[in-house]
């Protein structure tokens, strides 16, 4: 695939710098690029990769009179990269058609232009959209309902009634619909509280690998369109998570939190049970997070506290030797004091 | 499926204050019920939705004047609600009998009423127990036996010679008897210390998805009747897991920690190898645990200590800064007398 | 099997102390052995189990002269039992050959000796090494490339052009080449960047149960030689392992993160993107890495700071309350001398 760079600026709302005619074939990082290619100038720890590039053609948010390449200006150097990069993605590899390696239930419905790969379930009255892939040894369990376009990876297991929307992508190993952890104490012994609800999946959604979603106690456990999930997160039942907020790896969330839109948290974060965590409030990794946070909201810690006032709280922290030395050599002269 | 009052009221030893030959259809919590349904108040912060509550009936612990919905006074109204609500719960869905697109080893032994999905592999001389169901992508090793009326989720592998108890829940994704992470260095390189022994899994455990529990270096790993485990939770070689004991999501358990019966584990606490931890601990979420816990103890914070010590040195943590400051006022005020 | 103390002897490097020819049939720990195995003495926690052992030979670093056992003096006795234990551990089992219930692309190359499950997908220009051994439920995407004698456990997901090196071994669940974690915002929307690299595991790799590791978004992740990671690991986008590392399980390493070689991290670190870990650097576990580790650091913490700093930070923490009052105690007495 070829594009023009006057093609590609009008993709991305940019002004070039040089040849507008300059063919493109490809997208790379500054390092990485080569001839043909197009590539993006993120901020100053990439300079010295961007004085050395390879690469035909830049994005870059400021004109840099220095740079050999041709330049397409933007506001937004690596949303500009990303998009192009979209256009020259290779497609995921489909499967032709449904495999009859499949086992699929014949009161299933399956799309148009659906890829199953052999070594798939699908269950009973389960219902496949359109342009829909499925990896192998992906579960597929009864009733389940998948949006057109989806993609799923292999060995996810995605478990009954559970519904999922539109393009939404789902990493290898992934557990959608599994029993939430819910036991009443029966003296010594654990009364299992049967999980009644469902997972729903909004549109866009884009969960990692290896990552969990328990069902709801009752009603369901909600992922809103466009949040994305990172690798090995666990959700708890009755979670709700807003539209377009972003979660990282290993993250925690605890049974019935209420998660509001853009919601921004970092790495291995836990989050206790009931708590509402206002819209673009921003978690810090390894953040355990045991109070509601106002929209907003910016916290780290555990327990997690204001950032502010965590960045100070922690300079002291590893100046605690040297607050108890001040403390002691005050108390000494205190008392050479009383004497 | 209908019960009348009465019924359910024998069942959880409860008082019906109202119409006892009321047909009850099912469970709800209190916000989503609506007529011929039962709920359960369990606490203040329901207290609205347990004014508004549709529901037909509702298990309370006191006596309620105001309520329209016919009351049934127990001691644990969650617990008379989870017993009612696994009479009515759907049953897992099982696949009728023995699929012949799962591969099973002539020298296995599958007892009577199994169900076994297609995708099922099954190894030289297992052991599957009367009433077994196994998922698609079930992998059970050779030797390996499951206990009756075990279920076990899709895409679980359960590795040579490991031992499932009965009426075991595995969630999807799990992995039973993987290689403990043993090695000794020699000089830069490291040495893979075979790990010979298995898991052995008591009855009634229920263990969450993606969870992964090794198999111990010699002798085994001991997940013990009636433990429930989380989703995403590590357990090491050598591991012993008490009776009834409590472990929520993302736990990190190290090599030969040795856990007493009734412990509660919030979620991702690590536990440092060796340890011996009581019966009836309690440890905080995203605890690290450093050091053995007595019987009873209740800990928190990494390192781990007392909880009533750890929420004074929390409060006095963010306020470090003040400390600070007032450490700085004396100084001054000390200087000023000295002079 | 069986082989003369001798030969074990010349194999570890060992000093014999009493019959030479004893023949020993296997391995075990001091508590477990029985005659005709051997063991090994790892230090004072094991002093009791030494005193008891009904082993007919074991591994000692010092001649101890009340054991009824023969002695095998060696320099480290845990490493000669690691290195016997492998010599007397039963092979994995092998499916013999290629099984006619697995998938496998024509245009793939298989090699010699190689053992193939049924439930295995093999996909389009896949090579697979002479000697490999692939489980149930593996997914081997287009392309990808595994070394001599690599053994995958079930229901590992290896993706599209992955390099994975020879004598390597992934445990069940793993997943290998996901998409690295990339969005760019585009208003309230987060626009996806394309993960075009791969991931390359060298040779010796041991990987554990249900760890993730992400392709690059150019070029590559890559985990050198011998490096050893445990369950449920996180190793996103172009992060680099060097040789002999060890990450003990639930650790979690961001973007781009450049690790030294022999580094060891305990468990559920976590490491922020972009970093450089120098050689040899320890991290203790749970640790937070904020900032890049020197070569031969030890660290410890959330944010993590040199150990010592740490040790001492923290039994101050947990004496914030003396402290508190000592310094109230002083405010008192200095006002007393204000008056």
């Amino acid at each position: 695939m070829e594009l023009s760079l006057e093609e590609i600026a009008r993709l991305v709302d940019g002004r070039v710098v040089g040849d507008e005619g300059l063919m493109i074939t490809g997208v790379n990082n500054l390092a990485g690029a080569g001839p043909g290619e197009i590539s993006f100038f993120a901020g100053r720890r990439y300079r010295d990769a961007f004085r050395k590039t390879k690469a035909s053609a830049v994005f870059v948010q400021n004109e840099e009179p220095a740079l050999e390449a041709v330049q397409v200006v933007v506001p937004n150097p690596e949303l500009a990269y990303a998009k192009t990069a979209n256009l020259f993605a290779s497609p995921v590899p489909r499967y032709p058609g449904v495999s009859k390696d499949a086992i699929i239930h014949d009161s299933s419905e399956i799309g148009e232009n659906v890829s199953v790969y052999p070594g798939v379930y699908i269950g009973e009255e389960a219902v496949i959209g359109d342009g829909v892939i499925l990896f192998p040894g992906v579960f597929v369990g009864d009733r389940v309902r998948i949006g057109k376009e989806t993609l799923i990876y292999p060995n996810v297991t995605v478990l009954h009634e559970c519904l999922i929307g539109a393009r939404v992508i789902i990493h290898a190993g992934c557990v959608i619909g599994s029993d939430g952890f819910g036991y009443v104490r029966d003296g010594s012994t654990s009364v299992k509280i049967p999980q009644t609800g469902i997972v729903q999946i909004d549109d866009h959604v884009e969960i990692g690998a290896n990552s969990c979603i328990d069902r709801a106690a009752f009603g369901k456990t909600w992922i809103k369109r466009g949040a994305k999930l990172d690798n090995l997160v666990q959700i708890a039942h009755n979670v709700v998570i807003g539209e377009g907020s972003i979660i990282v790896a290993q993250v925690g969330i605890s049974g019935s939190v209420n998660i509001g839109r853009g919601v921004l948290m970092g790495g291995q974060v836990g989050i206790a049970d009931h708590l509402e965590i206002g819209d673009g409030a921003m978690i810090a990794p390894q953040a355990g997070v045991a109070k509601s946070i106002l929209p907003g909201g910016v916290v780290s810690g555990t327990p997690a506290i204001p950032h502010r006032l965590y960045l100070k709280a922690v300079s002291l922290m590893s100046r605690l030797p040297q607050l108890n030395a001040r403390l002691r050599n005050l108390e000494k002269r205190m008392e050479e004091k009383e004497k």
